[in-house]
């Protein structure tokens, strides 16, 4: 069996958290009540249920390292699969993805993968590095309407009259609604 | 501005998150202090703050239409940026992202697509569906090995010691240790 640090913690938690389990929540099926997406980055600072009041069963949460490129695939089955027709996009401050480019992420791999007597990296390593996109992080400024601007213009994206852009303070927990149509 | 039927909601209830926004919290840096990343669905019905007892700043949480492949660039962004050592993948049962395949979803996007007088979808859409990947869901059962097979198998994600792997059941909220070593 694998080891993690985290295993017990999560079974004692879940213990818990099973036995206060409403019978309601048991009965939720799975396209989202609140017909929404909310697609926002895994630092591990967010919570989105808590920031956004949202319930179980009430809307899509899609996390990734920051991209909205990424979460589209997620979003057209989301849309086309389990009925949701708005989306909600959310960038923070202080995040930990926009300290590193492309390059520097590479490099940084290179180094630190095994080596041969000759200073060469394995086949594995070198073919898996060329063929990963770590698309560079944009700044919070600016890039919540250009994440907006890509989804409405994208041709398997619906409903782009209801994409909302959002920035959220990590700060103070705060959320502030992007107005995109402003130039 | 764009209409949103849930913008009024996510501000009602975030004011409230404010007001109780605890000073520590607003401290919390980016790096996990759990050191894991958990990898889990977009799924509606889950809250994995709550049912693993997470605490903001305590882990990267990445969230997709199931696909631990999907997470790939953003785990290895966890681990060489962020520093986490540990990742735990999560699959659920009743999973709506199952009652697809590729090309059911593929046929319904050219059925919903504007037609021209000769019955043709337009270029950009034909583009856009061509260039992208819906990668068919697997069933629960041996995914979760097989993704954790996949993970450990990457040459470009580390501590594949510590990669476990979960089912969480959307009827009683419970999550259950999988032996993925088990053959």
């Amino acid at each position: 069996m694998a080891h993690s640090q985290n295993t017990a913690s999560f079974k004692e938690a879940n213990k818990k958290y099973v036995e206060n389990f409403p019978e309601a929540q048991g009965a939720l099926t799975s396209p989202p009540l609140k017909r929404i997406a909310v697609v926002t980055c895994m630092d591990c600072r967010l919570d989105p249920f808590a920031h956004l009041g949202l319930l179980p069963g009430e809307a899509h949460v899609i996390r990734t390292a920051g991209g909205t490129a990424e979460a589209l695939r997620s979003l057209i089955i989301s849309q086309r699969v389990l009925g949701t027709n708005e989306i909600a996009v959310f960038h923070h401050n202080d995040c930990g993805m926009t300290e590193y480019d492309t390059f520097r992420l590479r490099t940084q791999i290179w180094n630190e993968a095994p080596k041969d007597p000759d200073g060469n990296i394995s086949v594995e390593v070198s073919t898996a590095l060329e063929a990963i996109n770590f698309k560079p992080m944009g700044r919070l400024d600016g890039s919540v309407k250009a994440d907006v601007k890509f989804l409405r213009e994208h041709p398997l994206i619906l409903y782009g009259e209801s994409i909302t852009g959002w920035e959220y303070d990590v700060k103070t927990g705060e959320i502030t609604l992007v107005n995109v149509d402003d130039d």
